[in-house]
């Protein structure tokens, strides 16, 4: 279960739904609760897609929204994810679409790599039929997003790319706790020779994960040195390359964690082309668990991103911002969840 | 390169183009080629995502034609898609998010599972706001896709889940022969005992990619038998489950062919687990090729589907229909490509 500042999420929500003052939206959730002759708080769950609520409630529910929203003007989020839509951008924007659905928003999607140089956000206050947007991972830098925020534009920013201005609302995962967590399992399994492949220096993500690597590290006595640290574009391809480069290493590193799981694939073939087994010879763990992770052999130790709640708490940011109120915190990260597979194990288990 | 009728795609795209009879795209293309100093061709190759073009022609274009679409009002398409944006349908949508853009269109997203159960199609024709439809694998039965065309809102569907109705533009792979070839590949290989885990039967994609299978068995005179084939849902673990039991037949077959990537990589684990090496022991191939098909050990021979291609060809048989023509052909099937990869070998090759 994802984690908000220590709170179970959908408490979270729960708390920043009650608090959220929004009269409209509050008699909206009585009103359907009415209708349908079941709980506010029922009502509530399936507009956070809890798990734990009934089919025939749920379809009950969602039934009584939709007539709702075909007697109110709807509003508009422009949703911007300049990169194709793979299994981890995608996962993200399938939550907030979800999500925006169930509030009643609409979405206005821009997606694919050519967003990252179309100027896009100046024009947006221009806009009289949009209200509102989602960035995810957004190319521009901070001062951009200030003068959209200091634009009055009501928006909130999923998986900064650079740490967010002050000002600006946004959700992250928790990188440099994950990051600590995977460490900290290679450490408990006896690894110190433990080399990095990291992401770019200028991402947020890059930064923060790699300093949580170096902390674990530090802790138990270990120097991360430069001949140890590899940064790459987070691909398959350029993971295998700086891989190749560390497994030629004498003395040759016990450990590799990678960026992510794409770069960990990468690893795998290095490995495998040098006729190293993974984990006898050579532990591997990645970051994200896209669904990549499990379909490699052995499976990918790996660090879970929390990409659907990002989405849905996006959502519920958004719907304070717009609602004229500050959001509950301004930046929120989401914990991370270490996954223990078989591409790890304890040093020389040979 | 994707095969459109037996031609070329982008001479298909540039045809289609040509005859759209659309005197204001026309002379818009006319206008941007004056403006910017480049050719008519030039142009159109921008817009078609074309990769022979200078990028600094490229963007010369692209802010021309961002220009001219602030001044001309917008027009909008709802874009269904009620499933999670995976690698498959994120990829989909990724390239119809690009290309909408390029004709300067926008696009109103309605992603995620809970689309399955909105009934939103009857709707559409009633929003003023929202100019036609692109449907990903409508779950609809075919007579209320008719009943939407009759009510003369403009849409395409892409990669339909049961046949089309005949006045209804569709884009789709070519499944059949997709499937073909890679039970050709494999009966080439010298296997003739070829056990397939099919998709759903009342899918389009189930039906025709199992034809294929059929097809090319029956030309060297194999009937596939019912003890040789089951159909799953296509996912990891019921596709591990088929695999299982076909692993434990006795004769065992030599080579399995998949509905898709994901029940391919579930047959690697049932294999593994059995202590079978692919493709010594067995021969193994997928369909789809998406990212998972690189990450196996061994990499899966697969059937690529061309999924960035459905995109653009879907958009640019919405812009004829918009348009108020007949589109040049109404149900557009595009070539998949064999991908040979490690997952097969000679039978017996032990």
């Amino acid at each position: 279960m994802a984690q908000v500042n220590g709170v179970d999420e959908f408490r979270y929500i729960d708390l920043v739904e009650r608090k959220i003052g929004n009269v409209k939206q509050r008699a909206s959730l009585r009103d359907i609760a009415a209708e349908t002759g079941v709980s506010v708080a029922t009502v509530s769950r399936v507009l956070n897609d809890h798990v734990n609520v009934a089919p025939r409630t749920r379809d009950l529910v969602l039934q009584a929204v939709e007539r709702r929203k075909q007697e109110t003007p709807t509003r508009t989020v422009y949703v911007r994810c300049p990169y194709v839509l793979t299994d981890y951008f995608g996962l993200i924007v399938s939550s907030i679409a979800e999500t925006l659905k169930l509030h009643g928003l609409r979405l206005l999607l821009d997606a694919g790599e050519s967003g990252q140089h179309s100027g896009a956000l100046r024009g947006l206050p221009g806009q009289d039929d949009v209200d509102a947007a989602i960035l995810i991972l957004p190319p521009e830098e901070g001062d951009e997003l200030v003068a959209l925020s200091q634009a009055g534009f009501p928006f909130v920013v999923v998986d900064p790319r650079t740490p967010p201005p002050p000002d600006i609302a946004a959700v992250s995962a928790a990188h440099s706790s994950g990051a600590r967590a995977v460490a900290d399992h290679l450490i408990g399994l006896g690894h110190r020779d433990i080399a990095v492949i990291a992401g770019p220096e200028e991402w947020l993500a890059g930064d923060a994960r790699l300093a949580g690597h170096r902390a674990a590290l530090a802790k138990v006595g270990v120097l991360l040195t430069p001949d140890r640290l590899r940064h790459v574009e987070p691909t398959t391809a350029q993971g295998r390359r700086a891989a190749a480069e560390l497994l030629d290493l004498s003395p040759r590193p016990t450990a590799i964690v990678c960026f992510n799981d794409k770069v960990a694939v990468g690893t795998l073939q290095a490995a495998r082309e040098r006729g190293l087994r993974v984990p006898e010879d050579l532990s591997v763990a990645g970051f994200d668990d896209i669904d990549l992770a499990e379909a490699t052999d052995p499976p990918l130790t790996t660090v879970r991103q929390p990409l659907q709640e990002m989405g849905r708490i996006a959502v519920t940011q958004l719907m304070r911002v717009l609602d004229g109120h500050e959001p509950e915190a301004l930046h929120i990260e989401l914990a991370t969840t270490l996954v223990a597979r078989g591409s790890t194990a304890a040093v020389n288990s040979a």
